[in-house]
């Protein structure tokens, strides 16, 4: 999804290093990042080891293990990175104009344009993958990573509530999956094509319904 | 899901063999998908092979051969079989009461029993989870059993659009996307619990629309 917080907490006051070494280990991590999802992207997660992910970053194992303690919470934090790269100097907030339909359409269109980009797109699939099999892995990147975007469309399906826009008895939390699963399927399981067209067509049958009115 | 054609063609009658051939034959090919079936659940696809096929089939390698000619045909035959006997005697259609809720309600409800039933959850999943990397098997898959499942969908709306009961300028093969993927994407990424109420809900949130009316 297009816009993601990180929960990553900043360092410390007392513990920050030297300027110069925080440069260093700024340019370690991203190192670490981008070995980590190029690897777990060419070779699927139960083969991406920690071994591999140094060597390809070029550090040293004891770099890696200072700072996260398993090879799927170096994928977490690569992953994190990466939305936050994505989502650039957009807020995190899905726009709010006034005009519920626009706004979805807006957002889904972002979303399609970033499922179709190589860097996410195979580093996420490996992921995505493992965690079809993996349901303690599936789990925690769901609640980690894909959740908190999700809620930022209870978030502005509530906002809809309020203004009259989106009936009171409904659930915010299922009804943004009628819009947001069928990209999701499409995009996971090569269920179909998508396109702008798509996304702004499952907004429109979400928001006014398959039946006559 | 629930419903699913079998695409595989009877044997000519030039070659059907003597009935007790026929019956040894049989029982053959039911170890052998139930061998295939297994394996693929324990192991995965890309460690799935036709020698571990064979073996825990307790047949030769060259009577796989005869048959099919990848382990990738022998899964998507099994997985037709295991959808058959799922589906038992039911018709493959979706039920046309003239009350389209309660039909797709119906439908939505046996394939959430289905998901849940361990012998179809685990090779399944780990067939999905193949598809989602590997997308030249992924689109086979889709179109073999995937596909022919969610027409049947198409079917049942396309009769209530002729009844009246949706809109003439819907399209049905992206409406059924608004109960199905979100099903379909709890299930496989684990994003959320699903249940009876849940599909129903989707199928209200769908044909009413999240918009007051």
């Amino acid at each position: 999804m297009a816009t993601q917080k990180s929960t990553r907490p900043p360092a410390p006051a007392a513990e920050r290093p030297h300027p110069d070494a925080t440069r260093r280990s700024q340019r370690s991590r991203q190192a670490i990042y981008d070995a980590a999802l190029a690897l777990v992207g060419e070779v699927g997660y139960p083969k991406t080891t920690i071994e591999g992910i140094a060597a390809r970053a070029g550090v040293g194992k004891q770099t890696i293990y200072r700072w996260w303690s398993s090879k799927a919470d170096v994928l977490l934090e690569a992953f994190l990175d990466l939305g936050e790269q994505a989502a650039g100097q957009e807020a995190y907030a899905i726009p709010d104009t006034g005009d519920l339909a626009a706004d979805l359409k807006a957002v889904l269109r972002a979303t399609v344009d970033e499922l179709r980009d190589p860097r996410f797109e195979t580093p996420s699939r490996a992921l995505a993958a493992e965690g079809v099999v993996n349901e303690q892995l599936g789990r925690e990147f769901v609640a980690k990573l894909l959740e908190p975007s999700l809620q930022l469309y209870v978030d502005r399906l509530r906002a809809a509530q309020e203004a009259g826009q989106v009936r009171p008895d409904i659930d915010p939390r299922i009804a943004l999956e009628l819009f947001v699963s069928p990209l999701a399927q499409r995009w996971l399981q090569h269920t179909g094509p998508f396109s702008h067209a798509y996304t702004d067509t499952l907004v429109d049958y979400a928001l006014h319904g398959l039946a006559p009115r």
